[in-house]
């Protein structure tokens, strides 16, 4: 066990906080008051490698590790938390390609996609099926030459604004067996694009339904085979759940370092409020908080890397804890400011309205305990977790 | 002791539910989404006698307790947070002059305050000054038939559109004893208001600066004498402390409303998640901490009906229970929706924005920490509040 | 709505705390240390009618509602909250058989119980049925003037020491409707006692596994008709949950008193906790939290009292709530105390340890969330308890 | 970064979880209820170098690093808390022998501490200074090849049944840099005891005060040289908040794994409890805090053992976070018992009972946010913590 950080990681990590310190940072509250898709400034973060940094090399990819990954994540959302989130979905979406999908398929999108030519969106929950992903009803028939998708998809990040979509259907019987993969052009004919959903956060990204009617997709854009897609989906969400949990770290270290110079700067009753020890307190356990969500992080990116049979489950936890503790850093940052933590001129609101959907999206964090609990009641569970 | 309603409780509430339900809720998504400080519907809610509330019948007011007015600021609120608010303040506001001020002073002002045809801003808190009131910096100095104020207010609630201003004003020394109220007509020449704050929540209430420079103010409107304006600025608070945590209380009754209902209809998995045991026991929870806030607001109330010695801190206690509980209720209920939740198309994530600042405003709930343990370790300190 | 105290109730609690202030109090270590039930002390308490404070008066009881009763025992466990709560399961046991029984039934037990001739046990739980108590199993068969009661209860409060056993026990077919509730001579045949079990706390009451082995008990001993026992027992034990609750209000209070007079006391880096404004806030919000509990049983208490439908659930609310609150304060005040909290010379240890089961029995806080959402759940549920 | 166990790492974990199982485990209840010190196990436990585990080799130490220790530690509590703890202690004291003392003091002392000949107790708190350490009063005066020691150490772990005691005590000037630490023969001449405390937990070691009436210690026995004593305390203390962390994490470990053994096999309502949402997510969450808590001790561990400036920092956070959590796992898992987790005859309320004290030795938690909140309010605090 060792804790300190190789050289390539330093050296991303600093690379990253550099591009949010100069791209992302000083736009970030106004995106978020424009619900402005920054698509250029992503574009340009292909330049670095950040739109494909685990996927495989043979097709531009840096092919680093997730915890690498993550860490280059955590400086991303320390500048914009919606921003690296999407730019996180498109992450696993060239991720999903590179690993399942066929040479052609890879050929055929991924190059685009690292270099930020296309951007993705991943393309799984439904209307009726939020976490109840094995039940979805969008299908793909197959037809001569083509899949044909019919059906809708809710809450996608980036649509109507990115190029490919990564998109769970069925093309056999009910249960997660009979889901499929494919890649979409999102320009097919046929597919509608909702309204973007005004939401409480997350304003930097478009999320907006996609509605498949009769879209032909091409048989060679399924991923993997038939019947894989859902596994593929999960195993994609193992590291979507890292990276919105790593993303609820960088914005959770903002709100921090934020407060933590607003203490030192504003008085009350004649002296800094940092001196209140009730104020120093609040500081400490933001600080721990912030620190024991990394940690559980980057341990479950561990796993994922090393193809644990338990990553899954640490992936769940870890998502679970960093979302919620990081939420409450922010929202104790913003309770330092007092009535300016409510005012959108300074960062803290926008972090809580952020942070606040990490705790849902990727699977809600009820989900992570079921999926966790499910682990605990096995067999050997807590055994296999020593 | 009697935990009854009396007939007017029962019936002051029906008409406040009554109002909300049709003027506020119908409206408030909108209100929010666009900004909009509703005052026509405010001024409307005049005829019932929602703006005098506490006000000395002698000029029109009501004349009701305070446990009565928490009553229909309750309803109101589950109808609309941030309007209920505002008209919460708007009362604070006429009963400090109905309390205070001369029969003249009364008379000039609050016939057109209960009606609604000038609506009134409360004006104490300072860029330089969030919580320590006693330091404020605006002064007010007397030069023959008038005082002349100077100085600059923030965040205060419902500026730029309202008639009347009471402004605490600096007129002697430093310290407390030096504060004087006044009652300022909000288009005197040299007053200046800032932007709309662009705020996390409260929407449908403009939140601005106030800037005097060199604004005339007849000396007949001082409320009460020179010197007591912190002391009535304080009483005010107690019952604004009331007002702002039973909003908050009205506004959890309606989350916990919205998410009973919405359980029940929404299935995952072939069942309504009404039937999960987790969802049950967070509605459970819910419920207790809805109660619990009530509660505790409602015997603060009744502590200033009485005038008992320790109003004050049982209003510091009920408000930063009521407001911590009840920013947890809607925040849960905003879970329950999953992604729905972070949607402004339902109201989950509007009451937790509105509902955040109530953890802040009228004393932050530190300050309330401050005010309770103040008493808690003077001597017979708990004794006083058996 | 009105929260003053009556003169009566004002008498009562005084009377109990000069009660507890000296029987109790100084006792109380010792009676832990020892593991001794003070039966002397408990029958003394008989003569200011604390063992029949809601039994009938016509049996001698002081017929006090439930509100004024749990005033009485808050300060009786202010003193000790072993002793305190197991005189409240004796007045449940009274009140049921005052309530239900035949008036020759109550004249046969209920002078005595009243006066403290004799002691009584409340016999409900049995080792595979601790929430669950619809499935129990103790038989009872009639047979010409007796039943005959064969099986095993266990955690039975007072077990061994008291004089009168009310059981529930199986008379029909399963479920609730087949349970009769019945009064037992502690010392009948065929009755055995288990060992006094090594408790966390509640180390002043003696709690024992009770077997039935053939015991005959005379037919006139069945409380109310056959088949009533279920709800007799549940009806019991929404008081029984009120009393739980307000024992663990007066250990609070106890803790919360020790912990004020500690921190202003003891001294660190040169000056007094009490200056430090971490402590000032934990004290703060120990006081909140007992008052709020305080407050949420007098309303169940109230409730009650006035036959409300919802009464249960209020209790259920309050049960829930004020441990939990309550069980924190305690434990606050032990870490208030540093390393002497965690001495049994200090008081603080004992508290944790005794309020540890008050969020356990007489339904678990987890029942009480089950009974909660069940009625949060229902048609109207939410307006029945507005 | 690389969360994988060294083969030493899995191999001592696997020696000291059988050590535990064999010899601790089983006799941890009856050691607790008899309040009794398993010298002869203790004893044993330096066969396998568990009482040296961070000891220099050159004295027949093992020489681990901390993380490993760490793990030993962890499987111990798992058996015994109490006791692991003690032995933690041991190591303590040792190790500032070992790492500041001659090489003749440490030839004097350690081959038979190392070996279990003889134990040790480490005494620094004082009755009129608990977390302040600087302000210690007990005083060591040098006279001729003695120094003198006078004065009072309270909450010795051990002391009464120790041979060796670690003693900071003052040989100059007011504050930290009069301090000096001596190893003292604890059956010197003017040593007295106190009476075993009787606390709430940790019953199986002893606590005693010890007082000092004019002991003479041959100057030889002075650690390292005058004044450096209260850097040598801190320094050890690093290392021993790590323990009692890690502890703590082997406690609530067992209990997790009781409880989810017991919700398999308790059934309630006709199915196991397992089967129950609300008792699957308390699992999923006693897991997710545990491995946290875990994780966080370890990266303080590997901080100390790379010397990092920060250490101290991440200490105090590993230890007030581990501690906290793993608290409430062992407190949930009681919980989950119901009735039968207040029974001694389950191990759930010990645990509960001997992980209360962790929150508070070593430095309180408090002491702990006091600690973190320097440096995060430090210049350049937090990018020192990257």
């Amino acid at each position: 066990m060792d804790f300190s950080l190789t050289d390539d990681q330093v050296a991303f990590r600093q690379t990253a906080r550099q591009f949010a310190q100069k791209e992302l940072k000083p736009n970030a509250a106004e995106w978020d008051r424009n619900s402005h898709f920054p698509i250029d400034i992503i574009k340009k973060s292909g330049e670095l490698g950040f739109l494909g940094l685990y996927t495989n090399p043979e097709y531009d990819g840096l092919g680093l590790p997730r915890l690498d990954s993550a860490m280059v994540f955590e400086e991303l959302a320390w500048g914009d938390t919606a921003v690296a989130a999407y730019m996180s979905i498109h992450n696993m979406a060239a991720w999903m390609i590179g690993e399942y999908g066929s040479d052609t398929l890879c050929k055929k999108y991924l190059p685009n996609m690292v270099s930020g030519e296309w951007l993705g969106s991943y393309c799984l929950t439904e209307p009726n099926a939020g976490s109840d992903a094995a039940s979805l009803r969008t299908k793909a028939e197959k037809q001569g030459e083509h899949y044909v998708l019919n059906g809708e998809k809710t809450f996608i990040s980036g649509a109507g604004s990115t190029d490919v979509l990564v998109v769970m259907a069925r093309t056999g019987s009910a249960g997660p067996k009979g889901v499929s993969a494919f890649v979409v052009d999102a320009n097919s004919a046929g597919i509608e694009y909702g309204k973007n959903e005004h939401k409480m956060g997350w304003k930097a990204q478009p999320t907006r339904t996609i509605s498949f009617k009769d879209v032909k997709v091409p048989v060679e854009n399924l991923i993997g085979e038939e019947g894989q897609g859902f596994r593929i989906a999960m195993k994609g969400l193992d590291g979507g759940r890292i990276n919105i949990g790593i993303c609820a770290v960088g914005t959770a270290q903002a709100a921090l370092e934020t407060a933590t110079s607003y203490v030192q700067e504003r008085s009350q009753f004649g002296s800094p409020i940092a001196s209140l020890q009730s104020v120093q307190f609040k500081l400490a356990d933001m600080l721990t908080q912030t620190i024991a969500a990394r940690q559980m992080l980057y341990l479950a990116a561990d796993k994922v890397d090393n193809n644990d049979g338990q990553a899954s489950t640490y992936c769940a936890m870890a998502k679970r804890l960093s979302t919620d503790l990081c939420f409450d850093v922010a929202n104790e940052a913003l309770q330092l400011h007092g009535g300016y933590g409510y005012l959108n001129e300074y960062p803290l609101e926008r972090h809580v309205r952020d942070l606040r959907v990490h705790q849902i999206l990727e699977g809600t964090n009820e989900i992570m305990r079921v999926i966790i609990s499910r682990q605990v009641l096995q067999d050997e569970g807590l055994n296999q977790l020593r």
